[in-house]
Formats: structure tokens, sequence, C-alpha cells
């Protein structure tokens, strides 16, 4: 077994006798470009001259480890981005580790303390709203970190993966109105998340293109949940002109509107057209298949672990945030007006 | 940080002096009782006074790992089960590394040398046709292992972790048959696997019970996948006596028949019944909400994370095979005949 540890350099050393802080040298380390050029090669210069080398699995004489933490793991996303990091990691020998933290700080925490114990290599967060926390702590132990954001978070100094919301929304109408709808219903996400509002803005831009009055009373607002997808359509189907068309900004909700039509006794897509957004798997496995835009959820995890996987080799990722293309689906949920 | 391995015993160490074989040091410390109680003695003996310790957080200062094995992250399952064992692990200071090994024996393999370069603690497989394989070097390694066992495979003589499938799918046509069901057709899942073939006589065993006459006409072969269960529910429909309610053996099948019937214009529930097996998330997501039988996965992946930590903390377990009771959730798609 590998002796670890004995008499090898920290980056602290390294910072203590670079006369520089801790984050400046694991900017360094992690090839960022606010760095003087002055400071980068002192720290450089220590580097090699102490042979320092990061923990990856050449050096701990164990396999490397990165973690992926989300939020929750109830949400289908969760499976889909991990299929992308499992298969990346394991053709490069890294073992995934995998944590939910439920929107709490102190959840947080006690996995960051896991993170320090075992040693990992790196990090993916798939939470945006504990980013601010653990950035600081993360960029201080010099582990490098990605951000896959599905939700649209800020950008931090980190690298991000995101996906193209606006141009996703966009499509997805243009193709209503491809198919002659003008009375086209919106349930749009969470406000406070940027991949709501570019879907949404998305909307509008098709509408505006194709000569669309907007009208305000189609616009609802739902929070990703089948609950808010099935009460919002409820509410534009009750509407003395109700929309012949409806993209939901999620696939639960556009599952949510599909209910609503049900109960309505209005079917899909003969008495109503329904758009989604995600492409999650029960999409296809819907009565009838749902038309979405495809998110590339596990193309997504993909990335984000080749780009992690960089930051650990030392080497400098070429782009800081990289948003994939969405895609429209169309499957049995759309027809012509 | 902490020195690790340094002139630390091994069980091979142990197995050498002992004059026994590593499996029989492994059995000792996996607390089974296939030992004779002199072997049992001297190999305690020899484990206490050379302080062996288990490869545990705190003997390696650093936080421990398990191990979860799926075949495949594409199943809605996997990420049913990672939530208990996440939920588990997070919760005793332990990293649960997902790995998928897409019924590959090479993949496997991979699998088997990452596991023992990081050092894990255990292994939770939920896979079935690779165990025999990975058993044998399991054990050979001393890494505690529990199964999770959806499918019901063949027992080894590791805790393996299931549930009721034959009593769920007798309270699902039980169900039915209180509803007023007379002709009722089942898409039973591939009958390689013992769980399908516990649910199918679980079918049979209710409309025996009733008096209903079994019809195999109306017993049909799928293998999980939706498109199976839209081709044998549309082969049902199109049966000159079609049935008015159909068991599907899982979720996915069952929103296959949704499909078949949408294409055959009838509705679900007024003019066919359905119940499904697993209760999925999407099965509470489908026009209308799905009748189902609730397998209990992410408390199955607690009780194997709970096992499996006994096993690592070099408790025995109490019993070998748990099955946790399945639940029939009545929602939607059935109704009165």
């Amino acid at each position: 077994m590998a002796t670890q540890g004995a008499g090898r350099v920290t980056i602290a050393d390294i910072a203590r006798e670079a006369g520089v802080s801790l984050p400046t040298v694991s900017r360094v380390l992690n090839g960022r470009s606010d760095v003087s050029p002055a400071t980068r090669r002192r720290v450089e210069d220590l580097l090699a001259r102490h042979g320092y080398r990061r923990r990856t699995s050449g050096a701990a004489g164990r396999a490397g480890l990165i973690d992926l933490v989300f939020n929750d793991l109830d949400s289908p996303w969760a499976v889909e981005i991990l299929r992308g990091v499992e298969k990346v990691a394991h053709a490069e020998g890294f073992g995934a580790v995998v944590s939910a933290v439920h929107h709490r700080a102190a959840s947080a925490r006690e996995w960051l303390a896991a993170l320090r114990s075992r040693n990992s290599d790196g990090a993916i967060l798939v939470t945006s709203d504990l980013v601010p926390q653990i950035h600081g702590e993360l960029r201080g132990l010099g582990i490098p970190t990605v951000i896959i954001d599905p939700a649209g978070v800020p950008t931090y100094d980190i690298p991000t993966i995101g996906a193209t919301n606006w141009a996703g929304g966009r499509s997805a109408v243009e193709h209503l109105i491809g198919l002659g709808h003008r009375r086209i219903g919106m349930i749009a996400g969470p406000q406070t998340l940027l991949c709501s509002r570019a879907r949404l803005d998305g909307y509008r831009s098709a509408l505006e293109g194709a000569g669309i009055a907007l009208d305000e009373r189609l616009v609802r607002q739902g929070d990703f949940s089948h609950e808010s997808g099935f009460e919002q359509g409820t509410a534009l189907l009750d509407l003395a002109e109700p929309p012949t068309a409806v993209f939901a900004s999620g696939d639960q909700m556009a599952l949510g509107v599909y209910e609503a039509a049900r109960r309505h006794e209005l079917r899909v897509p003969a008495d109503l057209s329904v758009v989604g957004f995600d492409d999650l798997p029960q999409a296809r496995w819907s009565p009838p298949p749902l038309t979405t835009v495809r998110q590339p959820l596990p193309e997504m995890g993909d990335a984000a672990t080749r780009t992690l996987l960089q930051l650990v080799r030392g080497e400098t990722p070429g782009v800081v945030r990289i948003e994939l293309a969405t895609q429209l689906v169309i499957r049995d949920s759309t027809a012509p007006r």
C-alpha cells in the first residue's frame, strides 16, 4: 500500500514561502488569468522546485475521486446528469461520489468535511443556492470545481456548463406558430432562475417575430412541479378565450397540462397542443409522447467532467462558460390548428 | 495527513499465520456462520493480537467510501435506490461512489480494480448478471458486500434486500377483481427473473382465489420497456374479446398500455383499467395518475446501506435476506367495470 502525505509539500507551504495567499496558489494551479505574471512565475517556480503534485490518482497511490453534488436526488434531472458524469469518470479511472445537500447549509458543511477527509480530486456542483458558500471553501482548499447549471445562476469565476435556454424557448414557440397557432399559453418557471427568464424571453421573441401581440393573460407562473403545471394549465383552459397550444418551461409542468386537458375532456393534440422543456425519459412515455425541447443533460455531465479532469491534471480549460445547444424534439403532442 | 498502510497487518498475513485460506478470514470478519468454532477462535485471536483494523474511516484517516454498482443508470429505478443509499451514507459520514457496468464483464473488472485502488469499505450491488463473477473477487478481498435485488436473483451467501413481489402482484389483481373485472390481461416481465415469475404467480393466485379460470391468451410477455408494454397492450386490445383491465408487471410497461389505449381511442379508466408495478415518480405524473404496486426502492437502498455499514463495523447483521413489503397505491387509472 502507498504511503501518503509523509513529507509531501502542501499548497499552504507554497503560499507561505511565496508570500501569497492560499487562494492565489490555487488560482495558479487552476490556470486562472487573474494572477499577475510575476506572482504566477514565483508560485510556479516553487511548485516545480518542491515537486508539488496534485492529489490525483497517481500521486496518492489510489484511484481518483470526484464529488458530484446535487440539491436533491428526487428530480429526474439528477440521474440524467449523473449518467454523463459516471461515463467519463469511469473511463478515466475516477470514482464519482454522489451527494445531496437539500438546500441546507449544515448539510453542505458536512459534505465539505467529508470531501476534505476523503481527499477528493475535484467537485462538480449542480446546486445553485449554496454555491456562494461552497465556492470560497473549495477555492481555499485548492480543489478544482466546475458548475453544472441547468438553472442559469450568475457566473462565478468557476468553469460553468449550461444550455441555450433562450434559443430553446424560441424554437418551441416557433414550432407552434408554424402549425398555425396564434393563442399560445406559456407556463414559465420561477423568475428567480435565469433559465426561466431566458425561456420566457424566447417565447416573447418568437411571438414578436411572427407579429403576434403578447397577451399577458396567457402567461402563467409555475415552479417546475407537475402540480403547478396542472394548476396553471387549468387556469389557462378556464379562460373565456383559452389558448389552442401551451408551452411549458419544463416537462413535468407539461405533463401537468396533460392532466388539466384530460379533466377538461380535451384531447392532446387534437384539441390542445403542448410543448415541454427538458426531454426527460418520461416525455417519451407519456400518452401522447411529448414534443419538447431537449436539454442535453448527460452531455452537460460529460462536458463538466472533462473540464474538471483537465483542471485536476493542471491543464487550463479553453473556455469558462459553455452553453450546449438545446434541440426541439417533435413527437405527438403538437398538431396543426 | 494520515500515513496509511505502513506496517499494517493485512488479512493475507492473518490467513498465512492461521494456516487458513483468505476467504475463511473474510468469512470470520463478516460474521458468517459457515466457519468452524475452532477456526473462528484461531483467526479472531490473531486479528486481536495483530490489532487488525478494517479499512474504515477511522482506520485510514479519511472518510469512508461505499461503492454502489448498477448495470445501467438509464432506468428510473436507479435514482430511487440511490436516494436511499445516499441518505444513510451521508448521515454516517460515508461517500457513495456510483458506477454502471452495463452488463459487461470487462467493465466490472475495471470497476473492481478501481474499488481496490480507492480502498472502498464495502459494496452494494444492484446488478444481477455479474454477481457470480464479482462475488468471488469481493470475498477474496474481504470487502463486505450487500445485494439489492429488485429482480429476485438466486441467493448467494451475501445479505440480500428484496421486495414482496408475489404479494404485490396478488394485491394488484385482487383490486381489479374487487372493481368487478373478470377479463384481466397480464403483461409479465422476463421469465428469467424471479421477480417476474413471482408477480405472474400473484396474478394467477388472485384469479384462482376468485374462481376465475385462467385464459392464457390474456397473458403476454414483455421486457419491462415502454415499447414492450405498448406492443403487448396493443395485442391484448386487438383480441376478439379484449380484457377490461390490464396488470402490467412494471410502470413503464403500464404507460405503454396507456399509449395502446389512446391509439385504440379507449379512455383510461372509463374503457380500460390499468395497474402498474414499481411506483416510479412518473406513475404520479401520467394522465391519468397510475394505480400501481409500490416497490419501496429508497427504503431498499436505506436497508442495504445500514446492513453494509454493520458489516463494515464488523457487526453481524440479523438476517441474510430481507423482503420489504410492497403496497398497492390506488390512483385514477382503475374504475369499476
